[in-house]
């Protein structure tokens, strides 16, 4: 059955509502028809319940312009816009340490396009480091199924060098020169913490 | 001119509306208009402008059912339900501490009623204490224009007295007995980072 609105148009489901929302996993039944997002929700919810760490995703920022309330239901949402995040998408507490990242993905093969980072994103890690946050992004190439963690100082280093007129993006080769590379598992899938070990003070 | 939906329908705005999405201030010309979010807000804008703390409220989780694309503008969410959040509303570091609260209005004079706390709220922030975060509430007695730090212990310790059949909320005299007072100011106007340094390591 078609949906339809109120106004007796059609609805159309646009591809576009997938990828912005959640994106779609394939049937694969293997981990890697997981989304970053669904592997890094996991490994946090391993985290919470084993009492390594408190880390959450925070939801989308949303500007709500029209509520209904329908009688004996749930209040529905009728017109609301998607803001820019201020922050990163992921914080929490690890033993002592504020944990402040971003996860990013990448089809290239050969290098992680600087695009896929935010300004403002940039400005709140280096806020968060002056008060001895541990920031970073987890960048997965998705074709060559490795994750790396990015320490703020390398992301630093390679977002002057595109400020001042360089390359747009970051190489393989300094990923695995200065990032330091995940090893996935079973459970957890994505252990980022023991990696970001040699970040901590 | 009456709003109305494309089924024909009036729009009828409602109270609630602004109450659960941001309170109304008065128009009074004195910081008193403001609600308990607003002038926390202030605050973290004012630790983040002068590098002391990063300090942001998480946006309010909401499931997205329908996204609409109008050509040419920004997408519209035509459907969408507010979602109980998971954790605290407020969440970042401050000199290398882990901050998390929530924030809390009464308009009783002689008590804070615990119906206003979530268990998954003291869950949280029971889970985040275990990692070495600060957590507390703060709580504001809007008749009586007072403002007071519940460190995470004095509210488990009614929390319990409550689960054991003890009393529903927690009487002024234990939050002059046990609770900080923030000194209200006027920039910042709720320095409440100044009232937790008894809190700290």
């Amino acid at each position: 059955m078609a949906i339809r609105y109120p106004n007796g148009k059609k609805y159309n489901p646009s591809p576009k509502i997938e990828t912005s929302i959640s994106k779609k996993k394939d049937l694969s039944y293997s981990n890697r028809g997981k989304t970053l997002e669904e592997e890094i929700d996991e490994t946090n919810e391993f985290y919470l319940t084993r009492d390594i760490a408190v880390i959450h995703k925070k939801p989308v920022p949303i500007q709500i312009v029209k509520v209904e309330y329908p009688s004996r239901s749930a209040a529905v949402i009728r017109e609301a816009y998607f803001r820019t995040p201020s922050t990163t998408d992921y914080n929490g507490v690890f033993n002592g340490h504020y944990i402040d990242f971003d996860a990013k993905e990448t089809e290239n093969k050969t290098s992680f396009p600087l695009k896929n980072v935010h300004p403002h994103q940039v400005a709140h890690m280096e806020s968060s480091a002056k008060q001895k946050g541990i920031c970073f992004l987890i960048v997965r190439f998705s074709s060559l199924d490795r994750y790396f963690v990015v320490p703020l100082e390398m992301l630093l280093f390679a977002w002057e060098r595109m400020l001042k007129g360089g390359r747009k993006s970051i190489p393989l080769s300094e990923f695995e020169g200065q990032a330091i590379e995940i090893q996935t598992g079973y459970v957890p899938r994505l252990d980022y913490l023991k990696a970001i070990t040699q970040l901590l003070p």
